[in-house]
């Protein structure tokens, strides 16, 4: 479960809360306390000033992971706009599922080929050539031909290994994720769409709802009258409480967004580690197999090679002849 | 040399001689020596009465060789005529050709099969599926691609040495011992012939001659008068004198062929010896290049082998998250 994994791990909200508790005193230093030097929007964001970076550690320091390092974003090598971190983190994802679906398709292929070539050893098996051959070697002979069909069996039984321990479980990986991922009601798709747009909005949303509250104050404060001054002040401390609960709500926006950014890119990372895994411990099960048929296949070498051994045309000519022979008296001259 | 071969070991005409030297003194006892107790005359040829068997030893006692047990006719299993003892071994060489010319037949079915195999996995290896996967599981990957280019050139050369070390000398060795039997200037073809029809027409040839002979003899001396005694007497002796001769070139013709039978008896016997070995061994080379083919195959696994248990998707997130990372500075609170 992705949310557990993630609370255990690095409680970003708390992580993320402790550099930057509201400061309500300083109600009324508006805009410019948003264009400060302690802090800088980029994309809806605000991060902290290049200054105040020593502050921050990694969430998972040494680990690489990707919950650190795609908070920016990127621009695009095409050149035109930028792509956000987390969708080069969706780009991967997608390619290793395309990659994971290409895998099954090449195993596939092995096994047309395996299947083919059995098939041919089984026909040229069956095959009735010199097969009058008599005697050792004639039992030789038929241990050949029934050692290509022993043979034509192993390529066989190891091209339906391949399909069941290989190609099966390679293609039918990403739906058993989806079922797990059913069970704890939390589906990734849907983390995707609401880190890709949902989140995101609110954010946007967040942010201008805060620059026109910011900019109504303003206004309030440069069009005092002196006559209107304890009014105003009055006003000014109602706006600045409008402000302030903007600057909460756009906080919170901005931390459910943290939160899902951390939660999913770690779900991302996890997704990567298992479908490895996953690929790899497949790709094992090819290199066994292949191990095993190489083994099976040798075996089927041996009954021909005992049968060589004993091959000894001595022994077939006696008998043969003795099945065959007409009569061992020799004609003597004639004598009168 | 197959007259060698044969002289050297059982001397068939001093054998032959041994038991039937001509007795010349027995002159006139025509028609009734012929069919006396001591010989019988089957097919043109004279055998000893079964009494006399006992005599005869057998001429390569142990070996159950051709020449001592097809010298006389097998009733044909149709029912009708007789097959004579010669043309069963002739059958038999016949066979064995044929069975030699059918086992490369099948063993090029074989080398097509390994072709085809060898071209599908080669073409498979150049497929691009999931040629991006990406750090240590995109080298084992490409390793599984490099491999089965691997094990299809190792299927290729167990192929083309099929072709070269089994297929071409299975099929040239009836040509090379045609080369050999040339330069001893003693074609086995033309012994057939012989022993099948030139040998055995002059035996029956001599023999009606003889029948011929006696019956004049008979004549002569069943007509003679009280007044012709003397010359009759003269006549016989001269009569006689020809029977003799005849007698004398019916031994000769009979031995010929005696030798002639022993000579290439022994030759298809060792013919025979020679295809059998000659198959063996090289159904031996089959079984290692079976074995050296398995090994190779192996060994095109290891790679792969060695660059899964490589295969580590922490290293592969660094390398990438190094490669894509797009900032690690975290968005933060805004403060007024």
């Amino acid at each position: 479960m992705p949310g557990h994994t993630h609370a255990e791990v690095i409680h970003p909200e708390k992580d993320f809360t402790k550099h930057s508790s509201p400061e309500k005193s300083h109600v009324y230093c508006m805009k410019s306390s948003l264009k400060s030097q302690s802090k800088k929007m980029i994309n809806c964001m605000t991060f902290p000033h290049p200054d105040t970076m020593p502050e921050q550690q990694l969430l998972k320091p040494t680990e690489w992971s990707y919950c650190d390092y795609f908070w920016a974003d990127k621009k695009d090598p095409q050149g035109n706009g930028t792509v956000a971190g987390f969708e080069l983190l969706l780009q991967k994802q997608l390619k290793g599922k395309q990659m994971q679906k290409e895998m099954p398709e090449f195993v596939r292929e092995r096994i047309k080929i395996e299947e083919e070539y059995a098939k041919n050893l089984a026909k040229l098996s069956q095959n009735s050539l010199a097969a009058q051959e008599e005697g050792s070697l004639g039992e030789a002979w038929a241990q050949v031909k029934k050692s290509l069909a022993d043979e034509a069996e192993v390529h066989l039984k190891f091209s339906a290994k391949f399909h069941s321990e290989v190609e099966k479980p390679l293609m039918n990986f990403p739906e058993n994720f989806k079922k797990d991922m059913k069970k704890c009601d939390h589906h990734i798709a849907d983390l995707h769409k609401q880190l890709a747009s949902k989140a995101r909005k609110a954010l946007t949303e967040r942010q201008r709802d805060l620059e026109m509250k910011t900019q109504q104050l303003e206004i309030k404060v440069s069009n005092k009258t002196e006559e209107d001054i304890k009014k105003a002040r009055r006003k000014s401390t109602q706006a600045g409480d409008d402000l302030m609960r903007c600057v909460d709500l756009y906080n919170k926006a901005q931390s459910k967004w943290f939160e899902e950014m951390v939660t999913t890119t770690l779900e991302l990372e996890r997704l990567e580690v298992e479908r490895v895994e996953m690929i790899r411990q497949h790709l094992c099960q090819c290199t066994q197999l292949r191990h095993e048929t190489d083994m099976f296949n040798q075996s089927t070498v041996e009954p021909v090679d005992q049968l060589l051994r004993k091959v000894d045309p001595a022994k077939d000519r006696e008998l043969w002849v003795r099945e065959h022979k007409t009569g061992n008296i020799r004609p003597v001259d004639m004598e009168i």
